[in-house]
């Protein structure tokens, strides 16, 4: 997708994103106000932080879904994660609003965590290294608050067994110039890199052919995410499964003022990891890029800059719990009165409390990690 | 493999093939009797006909892997089938010869059955037809004398769980160039195609990868899946195992003359399947293409000729028991005094012979074939 001003492919975010246009050149809807109040109405409580502040903006078929689910046809969620070290803080906005969605909806939720597409995509990392933070990877995700009795998890190493046999129905539909041209691989890309598409579309299925119904399915992801589920949208009626519905978010952008929070070739300093001891927690926020002023007296006089201010996009996305709160926050940045250092402290406090929480949901998600992860075929075929 | 006269890669076999000339092409190695005369003398017993009468007639590094067993160093035998249907004789080549190796040097076998990459290669077939004839030619094969003990089988679709850990390693070191210049794939190929020659690399390392020591590989196949292998050898060592040695036999001529009994692009009256009733068997053998000559008056003059014969050629891979009963026929085919009527009973009789035999060791065979097959890995990673 490029462009004179950014870059966004499912393995590149480059440049200042326009996100409006990006999701016309995708051609997705907008996430409005009348889909948000209809989920509003179905889940009986008001709407999280991800949903009211614009980090969801864009979806595919949310509507046909949120209805069917209101006529007692119930959905699931999917989202996965690339275990390549680390996670950090932006990595959780999408099992945030599973979280969220799971516990008032009640629905079941599908976690894919491929620890041999990171194989295959990184040349650096060793096979004991993707499965290493697969694992670990697991235990932050599952910490966030999900049910262990309507969470499965695939892991791809370890539930090839549950995954293969739809895999293979799955990998026949897709010819090799589809994944040439939608995630650019070159004639040097292993053969792993460019079967792996079919394994990442398996869980979007994986219920219905489970259980000989029709089961629709739901995935959060970065709207840079979206040309891989295009391709699982483009072979569902095929395989006769309904096309999954995407929602899809903005990308937070990273500490030092990239597009994105990405470690790929960044800085470790770029990102919050939910490994990093509190000192270095404190050192990344305090050294983090602002939408601050020169000077405090011009900062005083003029406000700052929210938008392009990578701590604002941290209380957006996570640490402001209320709207008002942030709110308060967004109006004292824009007028002045709020100083960046102050700021900072602020969220700091947030971040550390954060840490400590999860620390411990985290210890504790290890002990059904396991139970999890789904190791059988449900059937042969 | 083009050439003004033959044609032979991986998927296709076209035109009268030169096999000296196509083993040059390669770079593969003459069959010759002084490593027919060590092999002989470490089986301690006669050579069976496959390997006394020429069919197989090229290798690769079989000679240190004999050295290496006569020196105490056990190798293992690795052969497959994609099941895209019934087997017919032809196909039963390279497993007459692991049955005879096992038999006489007690060495382990792999099988591996490709129901996956059936389904992926051939659009015309339902993964319900690849899994059936997956179990049916599997009977086939281990009806021909394999020891339940010592052999083990890959059926892809549920031996995945055993086959991926290392098939994820295997799949990182081949680009997808590499496997569009050897097999010849299109951009419109599947990827699950494209992926599939790292499953199929995979049991040539296997023993060596489960059991943490360095196990040789000993692969019989037809000099057309030469470069199949070639690849498995080219990336051996990248991963720390022993290149497979290779030994390569002939392609059995069609029953209507073609260069191969194959199935693909060609009727079914050029192979005898080992599901043909006896009606069928003998119809198809009536009509095989010979080498005789225009009426019998010429045939008694200037004799037939056996090279280009279809049923010769059934003589020679299997059906006459001895080497003096083979040299007998084919001086009578020569000198005129067999005609092709004759020689057709006489081998009619003994296909029907073997297909009684066949069916009942299959039988037999049926109650083992389950205890085969590999569906855990023995490590994780």
């Amino acid at each position: 997708m490029p462009d004179e001003e950014f870059v966004v492919t499912p393995y590149e975010v480059r440049g200042r994103v326009d996100y409006d246009r990006l999701r016309e050149m995708f051609g997705t809807q907008t996430l409005g106000p009348e889909l948000l109040a209809k989920l509003h109405h179905i889940a009986g409580a008001d709407l999280p932080p991800l949903l009211t502040r614009g980090i969801y903006y864009s979806h595919r078929d949310l509507g046909p879904l949120l209805d069917g689910f209101a006529n007692g046809k119930p959905f699931f969620l999917y989202s996965g994660r690339g275990p390549s070290g680390p996670m950090h803080t932006s990595h959780l906005v999408h099992f945030d609003l599973c979280v969220w969605l799971q516990r008032r909806l009640g629905v079941r939720m599908y976690i894919q965590i491929t620890d041999d597409e990171k194989y295959w995509s990184r040349a650096g990392l060793t096979r004991e290294e993707t499965a290493k933070w697969g694992l670990e990877n697991l235990y932050d995700i599952l910490a966030l608050g999900f049910d262990p009795k309507r969470t499965h998890v695939f892991f791809d190493s370890r539930s090839i067994a549950a995954l293969y046999p739809l895999a293979i129905r799955v990998a026949r539909k897709i010819p090799y110039s589809t994944v040439k041209a939608v995630f650019g691989l070159e004639p040097s890309s292993n053969i792993g890199w460019v079967f792996f598409t079919a394994l990442q579309t398996v869980p979007a299925f994986w219920p219905s052919w489970a259980e000989g119904t029709s089961i629709p399915c739901l995935i959060p992801c970065g709207i840079d995410q979206d040309p891989h589920f295009r391709v699982t949208r483009d072979i569902a009626e095929g395989l006769g499964y309904p096309k999954p519905a995407l929602l899809h978010s903005r990308m937070v952008p990273g500490l030092q003022g990239d597009a994105a929070m990405s470690t790929t070739g960044a800085t470790a300093d770029n990102a919050l990891f939910l490994n990093d001891p509190p000192k270095t927690v404190e050192r990344k926020i305090r050294d983090a890029f602002t939408g601050g002023r020169a000077t405090v007296e011009e900062q005083r006089r003029l406000g700052a800059t929210p938008e392009i201010c990578s701590i604002w996009a941290l209380w957006r996305t996570r640490f402001a719990e209320t709207d008002q709160k942030f709110d308060e926050i967004t109006r004292q940045c824009r007028s002045g009165e709020l100083l960046c250092g102050d700021c900072k402290g602020q969220l700091l406090e947030r971040v550390h409390r954060f840490y400590r929480e999860h620390e411990e949901a985290r210890e504790k998600a290890k002990a059904w990690a396991e139970s999890t992860i789904v190791t059988a075929a449900p059937r042969p075929l």
